[in-house]
């Protein structure tokens, strides 16, 4: 039987590292004309964005930097670590340079790197209160005393990437200085110089009109310094995140990434309230995303204090499904054994380094608070998540691939968090036992002799009675 | 320093265990002419109760068993294995006597029975459908082919005792056959014949009328069978859980424990209710609280799915710090070493199980969302547990054990869950650092040398401003 993934059944770990190098290729980002356009459309032709878009060199209008063929995977300091800049107190904890250095090096060292997990990400606070004379940012001289530069080079010599944090407005929202839109070009070319790999442009203190012209600037901005900069943009979460106030064609235009809906907490009922947002609009969100252009349903709060083992799983299956940046936000110093083997999963991170970059959906809600979801993958393979919104015990769940809408045929079924595998006929009923608030993940690989089309049929399909001829997995 | 937890930190193992036996010294429940008093004003000269009273010998009219001088140990199948009696396809967890031989063996086996976990507890859904000829319950055949009195001996033989489960009314909660009025004698004598330890008397299918008579009623049976039963009353949860509808004083006549609220699920939502509930209405629910009568806030629900490492530490710490029975519901077949570890955590289990009896209070709110609950324990120590709400980050939370009202002295402090220790100053100003959903737990005990009357001072005093002289923990 031919079968990729019997071959090959992880992707190799270098890949998505490689893939979001500096000089990959250019991806299939749109021409000048059309941000333009879509520019004038939205500011409703605001002097202001003209003026500056006649600023840049003309090449550099679109975000074409190459960047996030799959969804980002690294590190960001803000769920674990927020604005505790009490360095004489707190020094392992704070914001500084040597909490990002030791991340770094755990990540270096503690095999992340080569799972894919390379941005080691500045959120808020990381700032002087003052620019600096010549009006540019410059890192709070006490915490970060090598300064931001320092910082990169550390990263780039281990392979690793830096992301920094700024705002669109006179503020960040912890107070610290902001980059309006009259310091947005200034501040662009700081972060190239300081050789920054991502920009989180995040948007308190500043209000509409300013947002629809200040998030395509930086784009511009970004691209005109030269160097490549994952752009990771705010703006649809303060616009409510959904048309027609976010245009979400203009901003896979503009930015790598984008945070749709409120920050994550560190539990359990933040993760539920995020993934129901993001499935109730999954029509919506579905489209919008694609290689280098990502829904971001905030960091993985997996190995923090709020999450159960199950409620760990059932984070990183659903991002993995979402094909969502993959940021964790946690001590990696300390982290659990249970947690690190999650988010270490080689099977699920290779289900959301898939090529295709399709984001998944929810394909089934069960009254008994079984839920189904799906995500295709290239090479006519896909992946499965059963959750369970039940909080009582395991619930035995029945079904077969066929009633799930798959074309008939046999699939290699391999449990992501098992490592067990079986061969499964579509019309084969079998049985996952999914436990409270935890998920039940199976990555797919139909053999050759399928037929090629797509293997799932779309939309929902009625079955009148289950075949008793269960199949336990 | 005369320390008494210095010489010895933690309470013999066997010391809760033997005073559960059978044989054990009678307690200070109260004498015939009380209950009978408690009784007739409760149900109003109900014609029923006289008659059911007269029918059973005088001397065993009051709950005089001595049982539970310290809060109950064990573990109570329903919150993990509900009513599962699917044995055809789910043989290792549906109610049947294999799951409770399997439980019972690991008690034996891995520890818990040493520790005082000794009740093996039967819930809903063991029953027949049908009443035998002799009107008696008689269990499932199937699922329990050897009947009650089997697993009965098979908990002896092994140091445990067991638990079983019936209702007042016309059905349980499940649909299974109850216990009317009319039956509550013969059942109580059967479950005496069975050599049962316990039994927990559920209250679905039954008014408030019936149930008044029912409760005391089943009391004084259980009296009648010359067996020490000890008896969990449903009743106080079907009143509303507070006076003037529950009557404390006479369920601390009548049953040994009660649950006072609704039923705890498998989830931190569940868990935060249940607490917010019981110390908002601690003034009411210490007061009733003592050796041998307990507020049970229901099940144990770490090692099971929803709760994180850290709130399966709070449940813990907040369960001892109420003097509540601690009835593990989980799979002890599976259960992590984690879990396990936090559950036969042996100072946690000692401070639980403190002869004094005390229900532990809440005693400091802050806004910061950190709680301070404390608990008087016997020879002149206490504990303390900081729990923090929040979901962001681990909090720093300073304050001394003077700001917390103790008396003036030096007090050896033990960290519950890491054993460091420490001498502590009541004047000096210390750091705990408490993770979010979290808790740090304390066990203090104070010099010989310091006032014998009770050391904490009671109420709340303001301090206006901290000392900067921190300690930390």
């Amino acid at each position: 039987m031919v079968n990729p993934m019997a071959r090959s059944p992880i992707r190799t770990p270098s890949l998505p590292y490689t893939q979001l190098s500096f000089t990959s290729t250019r991806g299939t980002a749109c021409g000048v004309q059309h941000l333009i356009q879509v520019d004038i459309t939205a500011a409703g032709m605001h002097l202001a964005v003209l003026l500056l878009a006649s600023a840049l060199p003309l090449t550099t209008l679109a975000l074409d930097n190459g960047l996030m063929r799959t969804p980002p995977m690294g590190w960001l300091a803000w769920e674990r670590f927020r604005c505790d800049i009490d360095c004489d107190n707190d020094p392992k904890n704070c914001i500084s340079e040597n909490l990002f250095i030791d991340m770094a090096d755990r990540l270096f060292k503690d095999g992340w790197k080569e799972l894919g997990y390379v941005y080691v990400n500045i959120d808020d606070c990381w700032a002087s209160m003052e620019r600096d004379k010549q009006g540019r940012l410059q890192a709070d001289p006490k915490r970060f005393p090598g300064g931001i530069l320092k910082l990169s080079r550390y990263m780039h010599d281990r392979g690793l990437k830096l992301g920094i944090y700024a705002d669109m407005g006179t503020h960040t929202c912890g107070g610290y200085p902001g980059t309006p839109l009259d310091k947005i070009k200034i501040d662009a070319q700081t972060f190239a110089d300081w050789e920054v790999d991502m920009l989180k442009f995040d948007g308190c203190y500043s209000d509409v009109m300013q947002q629809e012209e200040g998030y395509p600037l930086m784009s511009m901005a970004l691209n005109a310094t030269g160097r490549p900069i994952a752009y990771s943009c705010s703006w649809p979460a303060y616009q409510g995140g959904l048309p027609p106030k976010v245009n979400y064609t203009q901003l896979g235009e503009i930015c790598n990434l984008w945070r749709n809906y409120g920050d994550i907490q560190d539990s359990w009922d933040s993760v539920l309230r995020i993934v129901d947002w993001f499935f109730e609009n999954q029509d919506i969100l579905s489209a919008a995303a694609g290689p280098g252009r990502w829904n971001d349903p905030d960091m993985l709060v997996i190995g923090d204090f709020g999450l159960s083992i199950d409620q760990s799983r059932s984070q990183m299956a659903l991002w993995a499904i979402m094909a969502a940046p993959l940021y964790m936000s946690n001590d990696l110093r300390t982290i659990s054994n249970e947690a690190r083997a999650i988010l270490q999963n080689k099977m699920a991170i290779s289900i959301s380094q898939d090529v295709s970059g399709f984001q998944g959906r929810r394909i089934v809600k069960e009254k008994s608070g079984i839920e189904v979801f799906w995500r295709p993958l290239s090479k006519n393979t896909s992946a499965l998540v059963f959750f369970s919104r039940r909080t009582d015990m395991p619930f035995r769940y029945k079904t077969s691939l066929s009633r799930l809408n798959y074309e008939s045929g046999s699939y290699k079924v391999i449990d992501v968090f098992t490592d067990k595998s079986v061969m499964l006929k579509d019309s084969t009923y079998f049985v996952v036992s999914v436990n409270p608030t935890g998920v039940v993940m199976l990555y797919l690989s139909a053999p050759a002799k399928l037929n090629p089309r797509l293997f799932y049929r779309g939309g929902q399909r009625q079955r009148s009675a289950h075949d008793e001829n269960a199949f336990f997995l």
